[in-house]
């Protein structure tokens, strides 16, 4: 028998990615989805892609009715909201894989410095695990609170992690430059995200303070005993989807390319979405986000600076997948004790 | 037990998009693909998408071998190439889908006019079914040799054919004027294709005489009794897949929004890959390539012009999906009798 | 002494272009520019690109002080607005040269049709004249109130002014396939030109009935005695600027390549905006807004159908230039009487 | 009289741009141009945009000739080919404005360590002066050798110049990560270049030992006393013009933002093509290279990140105004003694 799984605030990107890939899934049926927005219209009036393969419409967000059709529940709503609707969802027993930020941080005197409010649940932040599979799966396994990561965390926690791990880089000096599509923006229109004004920029549109800033410091700090410093810069480049994220780190010692392979080997051994990319023929020698658009990978390279004592690590994911919908869905999938896969195997599409 | 497939001129995008497909394909197994260029080469190294997915490396081509291998082959080679090697395999009794013009037109007099290049083998022509599903899904049931449609062709034929089938309008005054994207020129750069020259193009690439006129004509005469002349106008857009294809006709009465919805529901209904697109609200209110990028469905819609007797007719394909190696895995599930939609599923990335 | 002009609407795109003419413009001195939104604020911060090149302010619209201070303004305001201003500013003599629809149509009984409102001033429909200067430059000089043209408009009659002239064609099978960048669409965002939904598309936006129907055919009819009909179908593309035009004509007469060239050389001898382009080599052999963008040319191609007997005529403008302001400062230079190419001389950048 | 120049390989991208402003320069006369390859050909066949411009033609190279010809003449030859020809040009006396690599650097031990090759004239290398106005306008004043900057090099320089002169960040920690549209990487096709290929990356082309590093590390080291290490990394990303660069600098004391305004009001005061950028309010409130495609402008714009002891510096140029083109012509008005500016002052296109 199926799960039943439903997708509160699922007009938006993410929501019409959980839902290409879930209404797919074989092991899970989507009972319903909501969306203040557009009640009653058909789900593919809004994500035109699904036309014709689904006769889904929005609802008006009802706990009462989502509770009793749903097994699990997808939280994709804007930060300050799912706080707001998820305990009464864990009140009654619900597994719930959060997508919001609202759950990430485990200390809630983050909230009011990154997020700008008071964050009510110290409690059930602990409850909630980080819904990174690489670094957390066995919790994951064991719990029913997920909160997924931010996109730009997951695009820099995983080519870092090894690193730090291994404790071979200055901690408080890593640069991290991200480059980011239009759909990270979100499906709200605004002057800035105009056609005419977005394309063709390589626009610095957050270059200190990013928020994401507060979960990669807070896990990588537990990989490696605290004090890491993250500068990060974030820029939205001429693409919709697709993150890039450059971490310029410098090294204690001195590494080699040989040293970086058995680093990043031994790390991700057997990761189903981890695939390490340092290549000396063919186009794509480094990661780039262009080969994994529509896939659940996170491509992850790096090289070494002759010049000074740096590592460059590169990450290139699909923001609405590994960034977001595809990390939600696997998961689930560990969650339910199914194959982490299952559902997220398409590859990129490429050229694209 | 899974059929045994293979690909000859695997290194071209159509190449690549027949293997994302057929390495997920539940009933088939890819046992050997080919490239001159890149033999001895993984499959990854050329289509990186499919890094981490298959251990393939690309072979010469050798009939024997491949013979040996395959039940089934896909060609995807230039023009002129096909034509000479796949009478050996005819002989041998294998399944053969061409993805070439070389088995496209019924009469080897066209070749010359056409393609420039004299057609040896008449009888061949007229035992390759014309692969377009939606026309001939019965004699695919029974064929072993399919020519599949050029990627204009079915963006053209596919909007075009019921009302030419209908009767109703100027069968000597259809203006195919058709938008595509970087990919349908192939992988072989060329100062023309070059990313600085190429960006940002409406480039009239082919104002006239398009070769793909011929089997589109072929093909509506059939359904037609002959006489149909297509003006069609090719240009190069600023994407990398999807073409639009803007069919404006003429009308002989005056036709209704209702007329037209009773003549296309009746011919496409049940057709597992048409959804016909004509709305009132949504941001797709007519096709647009962008909804079914990396899907295998051709959208159509159409709109009156009370200014003028004319219905305009649009169709958005995937031009390496539904205009290539979509089609071809669409007639390779028809003629082994499986579900049609069988590894064809992926409904298209949005936004992307 | 420098003309003192304004421009009423100069927050859009089409007034930061003026802005970025006249700014440079050896005869004039740009004294005022409004916008209700904007009022107070410095130039530069809605015209990005003019920063450091400009001090000036936005101010409401006050037609006592814009009178006051201008010898000639420039109206770029959305249609239906123009109307309600310009009288005004007729009576007080002042030179006029308005963008919008308001003034172009001769017949005001055509506005309810085409625009949706009543229009009360046939007199001044009369004395405006239709400011496309290759068809009317005599006329301009002797007028100070001028009606530009639409963008999709000029884009249309350039390219077959010549053909409708020689009378050569069916005038009432004129297909006109437009295709048109983002800028098109102005500076208010809206979910559909939402960067992650309107990038990479190819959208029929306006499949028949464009408003600018009505001006092609007035100008076409006046050529040509009358009884055109302009089946026009416009696409939204993914560029910024640029407009190509595919017209997709039907020959009375067979005519050679050779024909046309005498055709378009004869219509066209020594007008200083526009480029026959037909050539052999190089990697722009037909019209590409691609190389006109930044410029005042318009870009004008052909080509004979032998399948058909069609001829296919493309025009390449970038829209807010030849489109809109540069048209705006041709008509102003000839009232002027002066050098028609004065502040228009820069080539398109390529690449771009 | 007009000072005669030539352009020694004007058929690539940095030629066609020197062409378009110097055929509106009102003080040069181009006589002659030279490509290998195009020897005969129209310069409107390759640079399509000059069409109906100017009537020259590609000659080959030929040193008596162009000597005979010129006064003055730029050089825009792959890396290597200049240091073979310019001697030649010195003992005839001319005004030499060299683009390429070939006389950048001042010490001849760099050439084989960044460039593959043996530098043969130190002396020639001390009598050039590095052609950054900025930086060394006197000099260039009095000069007639300019080796003008690499457009990454210019892009690094001009944003880290005021803060290295100030002593006020870690010299040898300084992150420049730069993102560049594809006209950088000249007028040849390639794989890695084809549009289908090109289009939609974020590629970390070059992640570490960029050439340019040595020039930027030449300049600061002049400027601060020497010991600054550059840490560069460069990224191709879905444009045709534009650089952004990225510096990411650690700062030795607490920097406010009032402290940075007044370092870069104090270095650049006056600069006609240095502007500061960062605004409250308006869509480019940090220099993006959108809003200086086609004109000489450098934007440069700074943060300071509360988290982390560092300064952020973006700088946003053409890369082949700027960076190449523009550079070179502003260099030469120096070298005349004319306005800096003359045949610059296009502002950008907004859109574009």
């Amino acid at each position: 028998m199926k799960l039943k799984v439903g997708i509160v605030g699922a007009s938006g990107y993410v929501g019409g990615e959980l839902l290409r890939i879930l209404l797919f899934h074989p092991q899970v049926e989507v009972t319903c989805v909501t969306s203040k927005r557009y009640v009653g219209d058909y789900v593919h009036h809004v994500h035109s892609n699904l036309r014709g393969i689904t006769d889904l419409k929005f609802i008006d967000h009802n706990s009462e009715e989502i509770a009793d059709k749903c097994d699990l529940i997808f939280f994709s709503l804007p930060h300050g909201s799912s706080v707001k609707m998820i305990p009464d969802y864990v009140d009654k027993g619900k597994k719930i894989i959060d997508l919001s930020a609202d759950f990430r941080l485990k200390d809630r005197e983050d909230y009011p410095k990154w997020y700008g409010y008071e964050h009510p649940f110290q409690d059930l932040l602990k409850k909630f695990v980080y819904g990174v599979p690489e670094l957390h799966r066995e919790e994951i396994k064991n719990s029913s609170l997920i909160a997924c990561p931010g996109c730009m965390a997951v695009a820099s926690i995983l080519p870092l992690a090894p690193l730090i791990k291994s404790n071979l880089i200055e901690k408080d000096r890593i640069v991290v430059d991200v480059k980011i599509g239009s759909s990270g923006a979100g499906a709200a229109p605004s002057p800035a995200t105009h056609h005419a004004i977005r394309f063709g920029v390589i626009r610095p549109y957050k270059p200190v303070g990013h928020r994401h800033t507060a979960e990669i410091e807070q896990e990588l700090d537990r990989l490696s005993g605290g004090n890491v410093k993250i500068a990060m810069s974030a820029h939205a480049v001429n693409i919709v989807r697709g993150i890039l994220a450059t971490c310029h780190t410098f090294t204690l010692n001195h590494l080699t390319i040989r040293d970086l392979w058995k680093i990043y080997r031994g790390f991700y051994q057997g990761e189903p979405f981890i695939r390490l990319v340092r290549d000396m023929k063919g186009l794509y020698k480094l990661p780039d986000p262009k080969v994994v658009i529509g896939s659940n990978y996170c491509d992850i390279g790096f090289e070494t600076d002759e010049h000074i004592d740096r590592v460059v690590v590169f990450s290139a994911i699909d923001n609405l997948m590994k960034g977001a919908a595809g990390t939600a869905v696997q998961n689930m999938n560990i969650m339910l004790g199914l194959d982490e896969k299952t559902g997220l195997q398409s590859p990129g599409l490429h050229p694209v």
